[in-house]
């Protein structure tokens, strides 16, 4: 009677994590500084110190019943109320700390989303290509159908027209993300005042809410003079999910938030049924410890620097050696198009050559490859020159 | 489009945390010293000295980016390596650390479970009550259905006729825990026995593996000599589900695993399945630094002075009165029978006198009452005139 859903997704590995895997055992064969592995979107750059001063900090100067004890299962207040301010501060939103649900990272903070606005028979959410992998995991598992606009792969921006078909009667959301993994592209206020213009129109059509699901682990990581709109300053109906894996260098604590902010339609029985959906999951709640070390630091950033450097390197060495990529404003990948159009195949002779990049055919975009600079400069510096043979050969 | 089930669940809380937060306000009102709140199964004495030392020791020690990073999906190998070594040595098992999926729980442990083994349409799962009332939450979650053993309230064993009356062509398992919340009981291996014996005619019978999930997050919690057997050493079809939440005291802190053992029937295929549901579910690690942490003491136990002497001092206090309890061997629980016979009118009674006990009913046996006394003794001495006066009344 074992689940063959379960068993497939348990079986087959998400093909980054795949390639992360194998990366693994063959840093053991040939010796990891001859791997070149930019599979992993997992931060390079270490945590901010004042997030390690806070958890040590905590563990010396509180009841060890409070820091390890279970938090209320939206979160402690302390996050809650910290989260709230620092968004009313930076956005000039009027949030307050009960319109935050804080989940272990963004991946929980989905999925309580995509149960909670899937309540009809026939659900759908839109993902727009290139999106992240996962999703389609986590819209099925939450019983949803997941369905897909295909990319515009000059602008990286949406695909309008095709998205205007695909919304029907079924249609609860948009999953968008921006900076975009794994484009590394921003979407422009226009496009997101586009995107606003076109749902409201649909909601009048179809008599219900279509909420955008703005999924942004990525907000703090952009390079040069970028301007990244809040989306819920643009389009009331904006169900934001968010993760500190990126902005502080954390992936492996898990923490992040729903935010469902007052102005959504139903905000408060949407708010409830993501509560729910994180119930009946068996998430008791965030790590405390964690929660409440990151209370105390919302607005840190680790160093970046790293990242610049990277980033640049890899965009003047690719171009420089004639490879074409996205606009790449922000996150920490280069989406590339693989010599040949066929990212599959380049990122398997790349793999020959045990440089690991991911095919863009799980994004839904299959001409491209995902290349994450989150390494060592020295791993970006050892491959740029088998990245040019790979481009001659 | 919002989801009613979900909304009903975020909405609704279970009585424990209703009750709980009940004493959070009303400890403003009265004064935190005049609330005796035994509502929660959260621990009262702190999490032991070295698992704080164990955190302190890796921040300061290792790069950021292995501590705060992903691990692998199933846990990191050092914590699976140290869980396996310990089973093995206390329970002269054979296990090895692939066996192990590390967890945020035994919750998220047991909506891994409850979905990986309810592949069948109509899948049934059976608990024994009393029973954790959060099980029907998972079990339902997971989209199977949830059946009820009604309590032998003289033992709190197995009602043996009743289960062998429920099992049928869709159960997939049934779900245990002993030492048991609420009743504290501890099953005997006469009972273990017996129901293996059972399983495995039943399986003969119907053609397809009846496993049994053993939540066991309060193994480690038995006063005087007490014998809680390993029940994968009984029964082969058996899945561990487990926390350190009580026997680290760290409820928060979210980590536990999913022990699927080399015999168990189609164990490769159920522990990938297990591994699906928290993908789909979107349990993308258990938190990192914890993981790491408990690795380096997985055999600790905090002080449980405090429960002895808490639970001996009530036993000692509510039998004199004329309570009447199960036998209290295990966990922090003591489940007595309400005065009366019913469990909510008792439990509402000691409620306006500012003592929060839980009433059976959620539990499955409504003429009890929970009284989880992992509290402070001064709340538990404060309290027991209270419970004098009730009984009474």
């Amino acid at each position: 009677m074992i689940s063959e859903k379960d068993y497939k997704l348990g079986s087959a590995r998400s093909s980054i994590r795949e390639l992360f895997e194998y990366g693994k055992r063959q840093a053991e064969i040939v010796g990891a500084e001859n791997v070149f592995d930019f599979s992993l979107g997992n931060p390079s750059t270490p945590a901010p110190k004042e997030l390690d001063d806070a958890i040590v900090e905590l563990l010396s100067k509180n009841d060890s019943t409070k820091v390890h004890g279970y938090t209320s299962a939206n979160g402690c207040i302390e996050l809650r109320t910290a989260v709230s301010d620092s968004l009313n501060r930076r956005f000039g939103v009027k949030s307050n700390p009960n319109e935050f649900y804080i989940t272990c990272g963004a991946a929980a903070a989905l999925c309580c989303t995509f149960s909670a606005i899937s309540g009809k028979a026939n659900a759908e959410i839109i993902a727009i290509a290139p999106y992240f992998p996962e999703y389609k995991v986590f819209v099925e598992g939450a019983g949803a159908n997941f369905k897909v606009v295909s990319p515009d792969t000059l602008s990286f921006q949406i695909n309008f027209d095709e998205l205007d078909s695909l919304i029907n009667e079924n249609t609860a959301g948009i999953i968008i993300n921006s900076p975009n993994n794994p484009s590394g592209v921003v979407y422009s206020e226009q496009t997101l005042i586009a995107l606003s213009d076109l749902l409201r129109k649909k909601q009048e059509q179809f008599g219900h809410a279509i909420y955008i699901i703005s999924d942004e682990p990525y907000r703090e990581l952009v390079y040069g003079d970028i301007n990244i709109p809040f989306v819920p300053k643009l389009y009331e109906n904006t169900v934001v999910c968010y993760s500190y894996s990126k902005s502080l260098s954390l992936p492996g604590e898990r923490i992040g938030y729903v935010y469902v902010p007052s102005e959504a339609a139903e905000s408060e029985r949407l708010y409830a049924a993501v509560a729910g959906a994180g119930r009946k999951m068996g998430y008791v709640c965030a790590p405390s410890l964690l929660q409440m070390a990151i209370a105390k630091c919302v607005d840190s950033k680790p160093n970046l620097d790293d990242y610049i450097i990277n980033r640049q390197l890899l965009l003047d060495g690719l171009t420089s050696f004639g490879y074409e990529c996205a606009a790449p404003d922000g996150a920490f990948y280069l989406f590339v198009k693989a010599p040949g159009g066929d990212g599959n195949a380049f990122s398997e002779k790349a793999k020959q050559r045990n440089v690991l990049i991911v095919s863009g055919e799980s994004f839904g975009c299959k001409e491209f490859v995902r290349i994450s600079y989150c390494v060592s400069t020295k791993t970006v510096k050892g491959a740029l020159p088998i990245f040019k043979e790979l481009i001659e050969c």
